[in-house]
């Protein structure tokens, strides 16, 4: 019965896959708001340590690990993947289920994995603090983990609404030595801006990406991290995609789809980039599937169009799919799930037809989690329960027409700070919100006009 | 830097170790209350099936793990050793700190080692329905996880302090499909006499054993399981202690030290069991250290008596250290450790000499468990933060004297429903109890005669 596949310390990869030097198109030039004009590494020099601005342009297919970082990876990777067997029976599928578990790092999700990373090149290149933003919390407390590891402060804005529903995730930042402030704040322009507009802003992740920008911008002793959409975060979450693969063929298994929830896009691309190249350079046949709720349907409704990565529009320009900067999302669970945009590598391969999206409502994926909890016992965020449903579905999918598919989809973390989103659940009283499409018209007329 | 020590499916123990076989003299009986003579099997079938009675009394040094229960410990076993590194640089102590990391359970301690034992022996034996009763919430989540698995009903009564402070581990309980309400109830005789007697109780272990004991003693369709004290829970438990061996030989070390939290004993004695047979067997030189709250001092300041194991009087007699049976904890955060006795093979061995025992004050416990975090990255339970501090005095110590010792200790659960305890820690709002003199004096007035 459900079976691990575990690799030694000794199996870990020594290299991140990155995806641009396989893409049969090369990714849309990120554009500098003021010139209309791609930017140049020089541009991103006030926010970002050089090493980290040469890794997100690099068409280079392998960058080497350096040993500081894979030593931290130690702590808690290789993860498990996992053959679900218990739930397989549970849901009476023909099915092969297998989840990369990404649970068992201290911050308890797969974001360590990029916030080791940009904590070390940022140290290496003598920065002493950095600042970012968080929605449920689990980017926050994974770059005070990381901060703290190699000595940086680490002061997080945290969205308002998650500050006082998950103080938790608070108090887990504070033990690990970070400061983490409620958004918007009083403490930068965008925030006092918002807050003249709305003392009682719920606050979003534009928001706060907005006021650590701009004290990252305003400090020189400070950069900026951001936990997913950029190409280098991307790049550093292939470690647990390239783990799967080891693992996949020790379990003499390859998968015919493989999904990932997605907010900004890491874990999904972690996971599936590596087996993206297989699709494009082999021709490998698989079905490759991004998760996202209807109440924040970027990928699937969401315009694919050049947009600011926050809401005060102090960042350069990515090509993506939006549903505009000015974006305020309905109050849903999945807190990690609630962000405008989209990474640009998985908006592209979208675009080129090499992964697809769907779009669920947070009660369905609820029930999935529950239903994968009973059979193999590990509780998910309400995040990674959206990559729960769509395995489900895939399994049914499979139980009716007998076939045998081998599904793979990424349990990016776990929900232990995320009872109180499950009580509602329990209580039937959590809302499915469907995005309106007079908001996405709206967010339309907001967007640059840089396509046109 | 902090090195995994990881074993294979392959390497897990086949078989429980049990320390009766190996102690050089036998455990005192079990009293009846009534009769004042030793118990036989008969007398505990009310409560529990009878494969788990014969393994309470077994002389038998190995006994089989079966095979359904190998398979579930396959969801989170083999558990990692660490050496802790980064910790020891950290304390610049010259000791060799080894961590064995049980926090990897779905319900996030060392406890459903026994409950998917006991789950599976109770479905052996037909039965259809399990009570227990729970403090911080561990154990509750523990057998509810087991019970859903073997397909099981799961009623849990929570220590009403714990149900209130802490009402995420009761979502926990329900994700699983359990029932969790607040103890003393008024679903009991006894539950209904405390509460008469003091509608505001705010619950002890001692009071919920009663009513989990009643209601199984009861209904002919339900039986009882405790997490702790008893015999075969600390059988089970060797599972940890047996793997962290062949870790050890891997590491090629040999502790010097071993420490464990106590609480009712079971985490303790699962690691340190099959060492202290190489102490009585071949004379290993080693110090078994069991640490616990000042404010609950069972086995340093308690008396070695025989008493009840819960408030209403109506299990049978144990010979153990005590602070009696009518004990009400002080308010300290180490839920886990706030129980009145602790397991009879632990008191036996502290009687012989082979084991010892240490007490600490909360606030120097969290103090340890945030240095702890600030190296490792995990976050630590409060009760294991007790382990983390004998573990850092002992490494402490090493640096005075300059002596590399091997210092291995259980970290035997994560904290991450324990945040609120954190915040209070934090806010320095945490009261160190000394357990009052004239209490002690007290509880040996309610004893039961029979030592004499």
């Amino acid at each position: 019965m459900s079976k691990k596949i575990i690799l030694t310390e000794k199996d870990m990869p020594k290299a991140w896959y990155n995806i641009q030097a396989d893409l049969p198109k090369p990714l849309p030039p990120v554009i500098h708001p003021g010139t209309g004009k791609p930017i140049g590494p020089d541009d991103l020099a006030p926010l970002f340590p050089m090493s980290l601005i040469m890794q997100e342009v690099s068409q280079e297919r392998w960058i080497d690990i350096p040993e500081p970082i894979q030593d931290v990876y130690k702590i808690w990777r290789p993860s498990p993947l996992v053959r679900a067997e218990r739930w397989e029976k549970a849901l009476d599928t023909p099915a092969k289920i297998y989840f990369k578990w990404e649970g068992q790092s201290p911050p308890g999700s797969h974001k360590p994995n990029t916030s080791v990373a940009q904590a070390f090149f940022n140290k290496e290149a003598g920065v002493k603090r950095i600042t970012t933003e968080t929605g449920a919390g689990q980017w926050g407390s994974a770059l005070a983990f990381a901060c703290n590891l190699f000595n940086i402060e680490c002061k997080v804005y945290m969205v308002r609404i998650s500050y006082d529903q998950k103080p938790y995730r608070r108090l887990m930042m504070e033990t690990w030595g970070a400061k983490c402030i409620p958004s918007p704040s009083t403490e930068t322009a965008a925030g006092q801006a918002i807050l003249a507009e709305n003392p009682d802003s719920p606050g979003s992740l534009g928001i706060a990406i907005s006021e650590a920008v701009e004290e990252a911008a305003k400090r020189d002793d400070t950069k900026y991290a951001l936990g997913s959409v950029l190409n280098h975060v991307m790049l550093h979450q292939t470690v647990l995609g390239l783990e799967t693969k080891k693992q996949m063929e020790i379990a003499g298994d390859y998968p015919d789809i493989i999904i990932g929830c997605a907010g900004g896009g890491s874990n999904f691309a972690g996971l599936m980039l590596p087996f993206a190249r297989d699709k494009i350079v082999d021709g490998k046949k698989i079905k490759i599937l991004g998760v996202e709720p209807c109440a924040c349907p970027t990928m699937t409704r969401g315009l694919y169009r050049y947009d600011f990565g926050d809401t005060a529009c102090t960042t350069p320009l990515l090509k993506m799919h939006t549903l505009g900067h000015a974006f305020i999302p309905a109050p849903i669970h999945a807190g990690g799930l609630r962000y405008h945009g989209m990474a640009p590598i998985i908006c592209h391969l979208l675009e080129l037809g090499i992964i697809e999206a769907e779009a669920y409502h947070q009660n369905a994926c609820f029930d999935a989690a529950i239903s994968f909890s009973r059979a193999e016992g590990h509780i998910m965020a309400p995040e990674t329960s959206h990559a729960v449903k769509a395995a489900m579905d895939a399994a049914l999918e499979c139980k009716k027409t007998g076939e045998s598919k081998v599904i793979l989809f990424n349990a990016s973390g776990h929900g232990h700070f995320d009872m109180s989103s499950y009580q509602k659940y329990f209580e039937n009283a959590l809302e499915d919100y469907e995005y309106p499409e007079e908001e996405l018209k709206k967010a339309l007329k907001t967007l640059p006009n840089i396509d046109a």
